[in-house]
């Protein structure tokens, strides 16, 4: 066997390589400057991984060990190859940081948005109702109340968009890693926002994001826990 | 004035403040350890924010500098403050990269998954097929032929799923920052596994996701671009 191999998923064509997961390895290898043989796998190919203990790949093979999932193979390549440029780097700038604000902003934020504005508009000033009911009504097409009646049913898909939020969490205790930074701040403004102002929670206890938003409630002596909540 | 001044949205009782994107500057002002007068605004109030040539909250004003936009008020803080502890900090660990690598296992590749199973299935070597075809046929719930037919009426949730890329592209050339790195090759595999198997592209010329591909397919000297395709 060559010093490396890629088990990379091959269409009819055993050329053509479509696997998204095995081409991050590919690219993450390229990134070293690392060779490999990427030899076609089929789905049937079972037995040629069984060393790994996978059925699936990628799979990468370097001489006698085999290791197999792309996140764990990246984590590999960048602690074995750490003289090789960083496949997590710590260059200046937002970083992927802007990923995590981008993500508050596009998938989570619109996702509670519709469970939450009729507790809102519960709580405004009265000077604000009628410009937040308004404009609310017009971009989601209905009526605050017909939100509040429709939440229930809306659960699953909020709590959908909180995957990234709960692989991420699986790994390290903050979003930003060991300690909490501004990706932390970005998505935990989301649960702030539903907590000032409705008793309505879609986390549950057990749930690692749960426990990640009571650590962010306790930073800077309970600042978050400690503010005044409309209900 | 006080020294420093954050325009909070607020509720009814002036004490309830409940924007998620105050909540990040209000949290991003005790990380870096700077008191702060939070003040209580409501969205009738837009004369009050005037000087920020902005209509909504957050705006934080510094002495004679009135400062808006939640991201942009962080990106003034990081600058301003280096000697405090930083909001977009390089320690060790994948860092806010593991929340973009579960944006794209969680969002980005579910989202394209329902428009390129039938060409997967195409190109699938025949040992392959019969496999696929049940497996992905109980992830989806229906047929793969039904899945290829609904395809146009799915693009534009696909397109929403990139809202996070686009975001984040606007601002710096590749989703790690200046250079690319893994987070950059974990959302890179979701366009190589449909530019494998399929023509169909939810990408538009002139979307800042497309000009990110095109640089993507050109790293290392075109390793991902001369990778041979299905069709």
């Amino acid at each position: 066997m060559a010093a490396r191999v890629l088990y990379d998923l091959a269409g009819a064509d055993p050329a053509v390589r479509f696997s998204p997961y095995c081409w991050r390895v590919r690219l993450a290898l390229a990134h070293k400057g690392l060779e490999v043989e990427t030899r076609p796998w089929r789905f049937m190919e079972r037995d040629a991984l069984a060393p790994s203990g996978q059925s699936k790949v990628p799979v990468l093979v370097e001489g006698d060990v085999w290791l197999a999932d792309s996140l764990a193979i990246a984590r590999h390549l960048e602690e074995a190859y750490p003289d090789r440029p960083a496949l997590f780097p710590r260059a200046g700038g937002l970083g992927e940081a802007r990923l995590v604000v981008a993500y508050a902003d596009t998938v989570l934020n619109p996702a509670l948005a519709p469970l939450y504005v009729a507790d809102i508009h519960a709580m405004l000033d009265e000077g604000d109702k009628a410009y937040f009911r308004e404009s609310r009504e017009a971009r989601f097409g209905t009526s605050l109340e017909a939100l509040a009646a429709a939440r229930a049913g809306r659960v699953e898909a909020a709590r959908k968009a909180l995957l990234p939020l709960r692989h991420t969490l699986r790994d390290q205790p903050f979003l930003a890693g060991e300690v909490p930074a501004y990706a932390d701040y970005a998505v935990f403004g989301a649960f702030m926002w539903t907590r000032a102002v409705s008793t309505f929670d879609i986390l549950e206890e057990g749930d690692a994001v749960f426990a990640w938003r009571e650590r962010m409630l306790d930073l800077f002596d309970g600042l978050a826990r400690r503010a005044p909540r409309a209900v």
